[in-house]
Formats: structure tokens, C-alpha cells, sequence
């Protein structure tokens, strides 16, 4: 196709994709006819931006909408029917049978190319009392205005949020903002269970620091109910809640159902199989979105990243190619993903250590954690930054970040480079922009690099956060002061400073594993130590700071 | 080397390139002697943060003493000797000689390995009164220190500051601060002279914003001195000004001299050349910071680039390589550079349209200016992002940010994105961690990159910004009230929603330029008029916000 042929295009769901799909189709073919059918009322809404409008952040309803099927009538040409459900597809005739939900009438549409965009459902599991009233999913427009309707018209003090992913992190900082005393239920014993346990715990104490009550690696077991209404909560280890409001956020299922019904390939995750240009296993059908998988873009296998990102971008590739046979491919996403909690941010990129092990890839990781941006200029915050690299190739694997400020841009960097299949060498030159107000002449980036470089090399090799300490003698180089506070069991401590006089303290035949408080001093004293006959010296990542949370039932 | 044997090495300048140097070489080889010689009272200072302690944002100025000679000695063992001025070096003989600023004694230093990080000398042109005792420059803590006393025991209402550079307009931040009415003198027709002239004027509509007035174009040519106090300043175009204080950052001269005395290759901009480990034509002899010309990542061949980052991952290969005799190699940086101008942040990586015409490489540029968040969260700001490209390779050569917030990310990821000679494609396809608080899905990266792709593909070409369009029906696609505010002359108005109708209005034969308010709403009416039978049809890349700062004559 020329990208002025006729081609009648049929779009099946109007948010992210679809609606990328659709506008993308029009802007490359002027000729095409493009019907959008959309289930439910409205259509590229700010999916994102729900719990927002709930907590109040976001205070105009409207700004939810970003398109109106009026804009896409007189703009772009788009003949968008709301409320329409696309009953099944009929591949060999290339039409789908579509039920007007207002009227009931059912009817048939023609397609030459088809695109899936159905998104994912929420998962609801079917547990007692778990249809009361007062709980709810959270995935569109009309969930939104059910959740705040009963908010306003109800008195809630009290929220259960089940589920620790984003959205459940999202609801629980905006049902805290509107004063809700807020109980957090997760089946993992970690909120955030992309993230490796430790970096999860920072913001466990983030949480607990604005009083949201944590139940980790505990399910939801029934729903107490009272006049239709939820009353409580019984979990697995036991606990009883009383609650107003229970909001699910336990995660989505893909919308396959349509797909499978037509035989198009399912992939090992239950997402819809697409090639590069989000072509299905029929070439004239087309799926974007969470209901897809898409190719990992480090594991290179293909995956459910039910995102914003990847939907949009999928969506605009799949609408070109509709609309004129040809586009550039989709580049594989790499599972970015970043949530603001309370005053921390977190995110990630790429593989975390707990995915990478899953995945069986060989893995090492280093935590540092520097300023966010020049330590004398006023304002410097901690980040936290976990690297994760193949101790074989040195490439980079994935990071993980958490902090107050710059939490965003480190883990888009590390994100640009896994796109490039970067090594650690290659982060460790970047030439990235510094002036004190926004980073260091080294930044955490350059510092994680500089570290995990060191490690490959052999000048000061690592030991990961949570390694088994048994076999070494842990020489603690902070001052005296320091080492009063807090610090890990039968440690030999010598202050950095004093150490190369005091060599003989040390057991030359057993290995030494050094320690202080973010690792720097730590180096610096395993590389005297290389240099003075002893063989065996490693670093404990991250420093006694990062023990707090990887031995935390040492230190709670 | 194996990192264990004796070396002895000396080191030229204790700042940036010379103590990151003399760090990673004790850290590398226990066993090396390791002398620093530095000229100044003082190393291992924040010389980025000085205009910071200037204005009074940084309060406490032991926090610009990044390491003192002590910690050097305890911590590194490394032998620092401030105020000890190297005159000469013996290549032959391995030796420099050594003046002692405080006795006057001379000795002599033998080395096995010399680094030569000698920095960069501000230019101070010889005009008449330029040595009067309130002209300065700010190199270094004494020059510091010289600039804060002579403010506080002197009533400054009024400065002049020469020189628009990044740390003039720094200067000029901060003196603002101190509530002083400044004068910002410049040779250039702009601002900030490495960014293209449309970009630099959003910075100097926020100087004069804050009542910084603007001398562009201009020369100082003498400075009125009274009582060997500068009290006013004449300037190239006539204009003469009264002042209190004058601040020189008209630009730094690399140290050159002793590595010319010694018969180092010096490059053809001036620098010491180096390889890169950061050794110069006497292999034994390394060279890190302002004094060297390093490979520019972008143009593949050497230049001066006088920044921080760049010196302290210098410092720390030469360091290593001088120990060891082995480091990994030096990744070319490509220009990245920052600044904060009160409310607004400029920085830019790679080359700017400007530089690439310079260098006579093919280019295009883009710009766009959506917001740096989702626009639906509270706070989105413009960012305004100039993208430029080789439209016949499709690499990226550079990009210019400027904004409120999240600027100093989106340079960083094109940084990133550099260094792997990424092109338009790539940039488009990045898995960018996203949540409305931090970005949208399609991220201001995406769009430019969205935008040049369609540039490239002839879906929707671009008109630069500055382009000559008397050869264009102009063809306005914005809506009533906003062309009523201010448009380009000569206008054909045709609102985009009204343009399938509205078509005969155009005339086939000539072509067309369309413009919105930031180009999006022009791009829908590009492809609408190029699928309608119009040949020629381009989009004015910025819009006409765009127009405002490209053609300012125009609109002030």
C-alpha cells in the first residue's frame, strides 16, 4: 500500500493503543476508512492519571480526556462508537460482529485490517463477600467515578488496598491523602515484587512512615460484609481488618479472549504473539497493548509488559502499518517502570537480580548510594541505585532506583543504554550534564559503573548485599563512632585510617570482607589490603547502609 | 606494571583531572610513590559550586574543600605540596623542576610517570583600567574568596558581568541573589554562544525577566577607574556603563606551557594532545583536563571541551593507566553542558545547528515543545527540545533543552544515546520509565524523535525554524483568537478542523508551509493537504512559538 490506497481499518478498544493506532493510520492514510469500537463510554482517557483524580491531585474530571470521539470526528476523520463490544471476529470473511450495548442491536463491520487493542482485565478472585458494594477495581473511567462517587457519599476512615504493584502504591498515597487510615495487603513478602527485596524495603519504610499499615506475604482471604457493604477483611496469617473501602489492585489479565476465539497464537504468557510490527499470527490482524507480548528487550524472549509506554508506542506501529504496509519496528521495551510513594520515587529498567536469577542468567549486583546531585550544594538526597550486570559479557542488565530527587533520570539513562546492550564500561565514560544543581562530575551513574568495573577486574571484587557472611572475617573501617550505632555481629574494626598500620590484626588465611557506610572507605581499604599479601578481599555492597535493609530482622 | 610494582609519579595540579588522577592510582598501586604538586593553596576544590558560595547559597565555605592534604595523606598516602609551582620538565631525564611559592626554594623532582593537569588560565583582555583591584575572574578559591570579601566590605549595587558563558550566567544568577542591578556584557549577538540563537533567547528572556540587562553583540573596550577602583565600563557600541564590581567570564586559555617547554604535541585547537589513556606524545607523560584536547564523541576528532566531568574520568584513567599500566580507554564526550538561569535550565549534548554547519556536517533540526509531564498532572511545564540530525545517515548529532524542569534528563538520555551513534530511530523506540508525576508515554524524546522520523520519511517535512518562506503560501491551521494574538505575515488561516472542507482556498501549484502553535495541529494539516494532491507541503518545525524566539525582530 502507497499510504493513499483505500483500506477499511477496524480498531477494537480506545485508550493507549487503540487510539495511537487509529489517529497514527489517519495522519499516514487520508483514504482510510478507520472505525474504532470502544466497549465502554469513553475513549482515550488518562488511564494513568486515575488515581490522581481519586486523591484529588488532579482536580478537573475533564482533564482526564484527552480525546473526545467528536475530535476524533473532526480532526481526524475517525468514526470512534463508544459503547460497542466486538462480539468475534470471522477471519476468513474479515469482519467482526460488534453489539451496540445501548440499543442491543448486533451488527456486522467488514475490516481489510484489523488491530486489537482490548488492554487487560483486573484480576477479581472469587472470594467471599468479594461483590460487596464498596469494592473495587481500578481500571477505568467508570471505575474512577464509582470509586469517588462512594467516597463522597459515604464515610471512609478506613481503606484496605489489596495488591503492592503501582497501582496499589499509586491508591494507597492518594487514599492517604484523603485521610484514610490505609492497610496494605501483599501475597509477596515485599511491596513492589518487580523489585529485589532490599530496594523494596526502603519504601516499606516510607510507607510505614506515613502510617500505612503493611500485610506482607499474607493473601486476602474474605471479605466481611454487612448490608452489601464490606465491613472488613480476613487475611491468611490471621489478621482481621475493619475497613470502609477495599480497592483491588491485584493485577490484570490480558483481554485474549476475542483473539483466541478467532485462533490467533497465544504466546507462553497468555498475551497475544505479534512480530515487530505487532502483526498476530494472521498477518492482517494487528494487537497492541496489555493483552499482547511483547519481546523483552534484555531476556529476548517474548512478554507481558502491560505498560503505558509500550502500548502507545505499539500502537502508533501498528496504525502505520495498517494504514500503509510498512513502518519501522517496534523496539523491544525493557520493563521500565517508576512509582512516586509518598516522598520517594521508585523505579526500575531491565532485569532486577530476583528476575535476572529467575531467568537463570548469570548476575552480580552492586548497590551505591550517592547524592543525587553534588554533595555541597544544598538539597543533595541519597539514591539508591542498584546495578545489575553478566559478570561474563559485562553487560548491563538492568538497575533499580530509589530516592528523593533523580530517580528518573538515572534509570532513563541505564534504560537508553540497555537499549544499546551497553557494558559497564560504557556507563562508566557517558558524558552526562553536570552543574551542581543537577549532578556530580561523577554521577551515581558513572559511581555503580566505576564500582562494578572494579568488581570485574578483580581490584576490589564484591559481595552482594544479602550474601552469607559465615566465612569472613568482616573488617569494619568506619570510625568509632559509627561502629557505636549500629553494626554487624563479630566484626574487627580498624578505622580506614589507621589501617595500614595495623596490618597484623588480620588473619592473612581467611578471607576478609570489608565494610563502612556506602562502601567507599570499604574500597579504598580492600585495595591496601590486595596490595599488602592478602588474597582473599571483598567489598560488601551498598555499606552498612544497605544492611539495614538486607538484614533488616538484624536490625528491627 | 602489575599494579604492586614501585612507580613513582608526580602530578601537576591538585583540582579535578590532578587529585582524581593521584586517588585512583594509590588505589590502583599500593606501591607507587605518589606526589601532587599544586601551584594554589588549595586542591580538590568544588570550583563548580564557587558562584554558588558567592550568592549565598552555599552557606559554609569548608564545604567547597572537597579533600585536604591531610585526608590525602592519612586515607591515600599520597605526598600533596600546595603552593609548589612546576617550572620545567626534564623529559630525558625525568625530572621537573619545582618552585616553593612560600620559601622560594627550587628542587627538583625525579618520575617515573609524569600527569600534567594544569588547567586553564581565564582570559583577561588587555584593555585600559582591566587591573583595577575590582575586576575578577573566578577560577579558584582565592579568586573566591578575593570576589566575597571585596563584596562585603565594599557597597555593591551594581555589577557588570563580561562574558555570557555558562559560569557568566551563573555570575549573573548569583549577583541577582545580591540583589545587585547587573549588566551582562557579550561579544555574541546571544547568549550562551554554543546554543542556536532561537534557543539562547528563551534564556535571555528570562534575564530580562529579572532585570539583567542585555549587552549583545558588544565588546568591552575599557573599564573607568577611580581610585584604582573600576567604576564604569565603555563598551564596543558606544554604551557606557557605572558599576561597582566587574566579573570577567569571557573564556579560560589552556595551561600550555610547560608541555610546550617540553615538546608535548600540542593539537590544532590549542590543548595538549593526548591518546586514550590519556598519555601525550611522550607515552610517559599523561595529560587530563582543561589543558587537553579530547576526541569529540560526535565529530570524531579533537577539540578542547573545559569541563568537569570529562577531567574527573580523565584523571581517573590517566591515574590508573600511570599505576598499572594498563586502564580501560577514555569514552569521547560529546559537549554535554548545563546550566541554571533562575527559573529556566539550558543544556545541550553533541552539536547544536550552528556547530554542525561549522563543521560542515549535513544537518536538520526539529523542535518541540511539548510538556515535560503528563499535561494532565499538575505542573507540566514547556520543554523545549531542539533535536538535530544528519537527514542522510539518520544519527543523531545533538540536541539543545531548555525549561522549567526535567530538562537536565532529556539531555542525558540523548547523551546516552550519542555515544552509541544512535539514530532517529532508536531515539524513538526508548523504553522511558513513565508515570504522570515524571513523564508521559510518549515522552518529549519520543516526539522530537516522532517528528524528525516523519521528516525523514516524507511524511511530514520539516521548514527549520529560521527558514526563508517567501517561497511559501503560509498556511495557518490555528484557531481564530490565536491568530488574532500575533501571526506571521502574509498568512492563508484555514482552523485544521475545517481543512478537508476547505481545500480549494490553497493553490496546488506553489507550496505550502503550515504552522500551528507548536506544530502538532500543522502536522495533522500536512498530511492531510500531501494525501489531497498538494506536492509540496512542509511543517514549520516549533510552531509559532517558535517564532517568537527565531524571529524576535519580527515580534518585539
Amino acid at each position: 500500500m502507497s499510504g493513499t490506497e483505500s483500506v477499511k481499518i477496524v480498531i477494537v478498544g480506545g485508550v493507549a493503543g487503540g487510539a495511537s493506532a487509529a489517529t497514527r493510520a489517519r495522519r499516514c492514510n487520508e483514504n482510510a476508512e478507520i472505525i474504532l469500537f470502544e466497549k465502554d463510554e469513553y475513549v482515550s482517557f488518562a488511564n494513568c492519571g486515575l488515581p490522581y483524580y481519586i486523591g484529588g491531585e488532579i482536580t478537573e474530571r475533564s482533564k482526564l480526556l484527552v480525546a473526545t470521539p467528536e475530535l476524533f470526528k473532526n480532526r481526524f476523520n475517525i468514526d470512534v462508537r463508544t459503547n460497542h463490544l466486538v462480539q468475534s471476529i470471522d477471519v476468513e470473511n474479515k469482519t467482526v460482529s460488534v453489539l451496540n450495548q445501548v440499543t442491543g442491536e448486533s451488527s456486522t463491520e467488514s475490516w481489510d485490517r484489523l488491530i486489537l487493542s482490548p488492554g487487560a482485565a483486573p484480576i477479581v478472585p472469587p472470594l467471599p463477600g468479594i461483590n460487596a458494594q464498596n469494592v473495587f477495581t481500578l481500571r477505568n473511567l467508570n471505575d474512577t467515578d464509582a470509586i469517588k462517587d462512594y467516597i463522597e457519599q459515604h464515610t471512609c476512615r478506613r481503606a484496605v488496598v489489596v495488591g503492592a504493584g503501582f497501582i496499589g502504591l499509586e491508591m494507597v498515597e492518594q487514599l492517604h491523602h484523603l485521610k484514610m487510615e490505609t492497610n496494605l495487603v501483599e501475597l509477596q513478602p515485599q511491596v513492589l515484587p518487580p523489585l529485589d527485596p532490599e530496594m523494596a524495603r526502603l519504601i516499606q519504610n516510607e510507607l510505614t512512615a506515613h502510617d500505612v499499615k503493611l500485610h506482607l506475604g499474607t493473601a486476602l482471604e474474605k471479605v466481611n460484609v454487612e448490608n452489601e457493604t464490606a465491613v472488613g477483611v480476613e487475611l491468611g496469617n490471621g489478621t482481621t481488618l475493619e475497613t470502609d473501602l477495599i480497592i483491588l489492585g491485584i493485577g490484570v489479565a490480558p483481554a485474549t479472549g476475542l483473539a483466541k476465539e478467532a485462533g490467533l497464537e497465544i504466546g507462553k504468557f497468555g498475551g497475544i504473539s505479534v512480530n515487530e510490527f505487532m502483526q498476530t499470527s494472521c498477518p492482517e490482524i494487528y494487537a497492541v497493548g496489555d493483552a499482547v507480548e511483547y519481546m523483552h528487550g534484555v531476556l529476548m524472549q517474548p512478554l507481558r509488559i502491560p505498560l503505558a509506554g509500550p502500548a502507545n508506542r505499539a500502537g502508533r506501529i501498528a496504525g502505520q502499518h495498517a494504514a500503509t504496509g510498512s513502518a519501522d519496528p517496534m523496539m523491544s521495551p525493557v520493563g521500565t517502570a517508576i512509582v512516586r510513594v509518598f516522598g520517594l520515587t521508585a523505579a526500575m529498567t531491565g532485569l532486577s537480580k530476583k528476575f535476572a536469577e529467575k531467568a537463570s542468567r548469570t548476575n552480580r549486583s552492586v548497590i551505591v548510594v550517592p547524592k543525587h546531585h553534588a554533595g555541597y550544594y544544598p538539597g543533595a538526597e541519597s539514591l539508591f541505585l542498584k546495578l545489575t550486570y553478566d559478570p561474563e559479557t559485562e553487560r548491563v542488565l538492568g538497575a533499580q532506583a530509589i530516592g528523593k530527587e533523580g530517580v528518573d533520570k538515572r534509570i532513563d539513562v541505564i534504560a537508553t543504554a540497555l537499549k544499546f546492550r551497553a557494558s559497564i564500561r560504557d556507563l562508566a565514560g557517558l558524558d552526562l550534564a553536570y552543574a551542581p544543581p543537577f549532578g556530580s562530575a561523577k554521577d551515581p551513574v558513572h559511581i555503580a559503573a566505576f564500582v562494578a568495573g572494579n568488581d570485574l577486574d578483580g581490584l576490589a571484587s564484591i559481595v552482594e548485599v544479602d550474601a552469607d557472611l559465615d566465612a569472613y572475617q568482616i573488617l569494619d573501617v568506619r570510625t568509632d563512632k559509627e561502629v557505636e550505632t549500629f553494626s554487624l555481629p563479630k566484626i574487627i574494626h580498624i578505622p580506614v585510617d589507621e589501617l595500614r598500620q595495623r596490618l597484623s590484626e588480620l588473619d592473612p588465611a581467611k578471607p576478609i570482607v570489608t565494610v563502612c557506610h556506602t562502601a567507599l572507605r570499604a574500597y579504598i581499604a580492600t585495595r591496601i589490603l590486595k596490595q599488602s599479601g592478602f588474597k582473599d578481599v571483598r567489598n560488601l555492597t551498598g555499606g552498612m547502609l544497605m544492611q539495614r535493609y538486607a538484614r533488616s530482622d538484624m536490625f528491627e
